[in-house]
């Protein structure tokens, strides 16, 4: 058998991109992985993965195709989970992204993940894109009309940012302020809710805890509804790991008890 | 000096795998690195390698050679790190861990440090599989019998989840149930007690302190001996950081104090 | 438009390394990232990385560049972007961070963010060393003098590890002592000021709160300064997402607040 060569079924979450023939080892990080190599190395994940994850996660009808695309990649971002990104970006636009949210995804990322992350798609991103015959003047541009700000909303994060911040990272205040509030979440590219998303499932996939609250009321603020965070949570749990899951699930359970119903 | 081509010694953790001759940058991520290549970049971790890891830790006495390569496996997956885990699975198979056992590893930590962490690993595990003729039918196939459930632990389980997510996220119930703990976990290709020992590992390797007394609890129950526990320790913090090590140590030394000597 | 040959501008963080040609899934993990990488990916991404990030950001004042440099690599090396790693040795070393320092750097960051992060960045300093003309023979060699251990500083240290660590994993307290703080920390290729500014940097970039009030109190100690510190954080924010900097905070602004004016 050929593991490298071996291009996946159809409807396979992973498939093979060649690399050089003679590098198996860098399958692992770089290239997708095939079905007929999950099967080699272990039987049990090959099963989980085309029963469990592709056949009764994915369909499961409590979060639609479109939102768990983006759920999924914000969470592969995040953790650099690089060998799985060309597959997810093709199934992303094949199940309604948008070429632009995409792109926008990837500018919110680069903040919320760290830099390294949200380039190190971009080099997955362009060439799926190309692939594609996607130009980079069909998607939202460097500069563009903002959103009004929600002037209610940021007194309240200003206020968080001041109680919490003061004046023990003047920097950090300063870019938090200008590039992420009242730039990067006014751009119109990407819906303040499909942000608001993106940000609760890259918070939960790296376990981290402390934002989570402040995020996911924003995120229920801007339209995200209880039974589709809950549901991201399963989604989740298969991509970021179950502990990360685990961990979140306090603050998730308090937040959704202190919101009126 | 050609860091690309020299192979490593016998006895180092490290081997440079080929890749393309004119990519050196691919080398740090994708294949092993040889000790030359240390040499070149910090004699300094070149020593410690050498001596303090390859030489004192492995050396101890504390945790049988088998066991620290079953820790060892469990961190790099869950903290993907790719380069080093041809070189280990090798050396797994060469302390006894069985090629069964490295599959059912591969399958368990889908769920508990990510999917995209166990394919990637599968990536890297095929060809270490191929290369010595382990064929995919020698391992634990996708359906077998499973050992019979401990219905009183799986009583206090249940309890907990219910005590702790309750109804905020039905779909992560349903999965946690009938995928982990009425399936993965009852796979007898890998004995609960290296479940319990592959799950401690990882949740130390990734911070996840949160679900880790819970775990501990069960290795021991599961038959885990608090002296293996306490070395898997320090085999974990070259593996993993300090820091990761250091953060666990509050819970395990809670968890020791709590159970009957 | 090629993306992967195209060589990116003088002062760009990103610049392509070429591989394999025939391999763009590649690129994302193992090269750094062309500016038209970005642009074809995302024109918000590379407005950020070009204005905010290369631009506002490294053009501050308020934190040397030797010393961004010194933050930003620990930051990924902890992280494992190696995508950005050859751009930004390069950089260091055009920053004034001198080679000796990048040696020693990495041995710190085996202990401090595990081993496969320290051997995965040797893969990639090496052919920097390579093109530099920097031989191993003009790096601090495995051994040397060591610097003279500050005793009221150390018994600071060991009273706190035998009240929090206790008997609870007697192997780790060894190799903390006799490896880490009676060597490493005693290598006179790093100042101990430089040595806890990554050690602070690696704790932040990677979530570890735990030990971050203990070591920003070194690293004032050792002579960080306090606006050092805390303009190490923005530049935190963006090579290490922004949630893990918010997380930090707390424990930032407590230990600026007790220290004695």
């Amino acid at each position: 058998m050929n593991f490298l060569k071996t291009s996946a079924p159809a409807l396979a979450a992973v498939a093979v991109l060649g690399a050089c023939a003679h590098t198996p080892a860098t399958t692992g990080t770089t290239g997708t992985i095939s079905m007929s190599t999950l099967h080699a190395a272990s039987p049990a994940l090959e099963k989980y993965t085309e029963k469990t994850l592709l056949g009764d996660l994915w369909g499961r009808t409590d979060l639609i195709a479109r939102d768990r695309s983006i759920v999924t990649l914000a969470a592969l971002i995040s953790r650099k989970d690089l060998g799985e990104l060309a597959f997810h970006f093709n199934k992303a636009l094949d199940n309604g992204v948008k070429p632009g949210e995409l792109s926008e995804m990837l500018a919110h990322l680069a903040f919320y993940s760290g830099w390294g992350n949200a380039t190190a798609a971009a080099g997955v991103l362009a060439p799926v894109f190309q692939a594609r015959g996607i130009q980079a003047s069909a998607l939202p541009p460097a500069t563009v009309d903002l959103l009004p700000i929600d002037q209610k909303s940021e007194d309240v994060r200003v206020a968080s940012v001041s109680r919490n911040v003061g004046d023990s990272a003047p920097g950090l205040v300063k870019f938090t302020s200008e590039a992420l509030f009242h730039d990067l979440w006014l751009r119109p590219g990407l819906a303040p809710r499909d942000r608001s998303l993106v940000t609760f499932s890259s918070l939960v996939a790296t376990g981290q805890v402390a934002q989570l609250g402040y995020h996911l009321n924003r995120a229920m603020d801007n339209g995200l509804k209880q039974a589709e965070a809950s549901e991201a949570l399963a989604q989740l749990a298969f991509y970021a790991g179950w502990p990360n899951v685990f961990t979140a699930i306090p603050v998730v359970r308090e937040t959704f008890a202190k919101r009126p119903a």
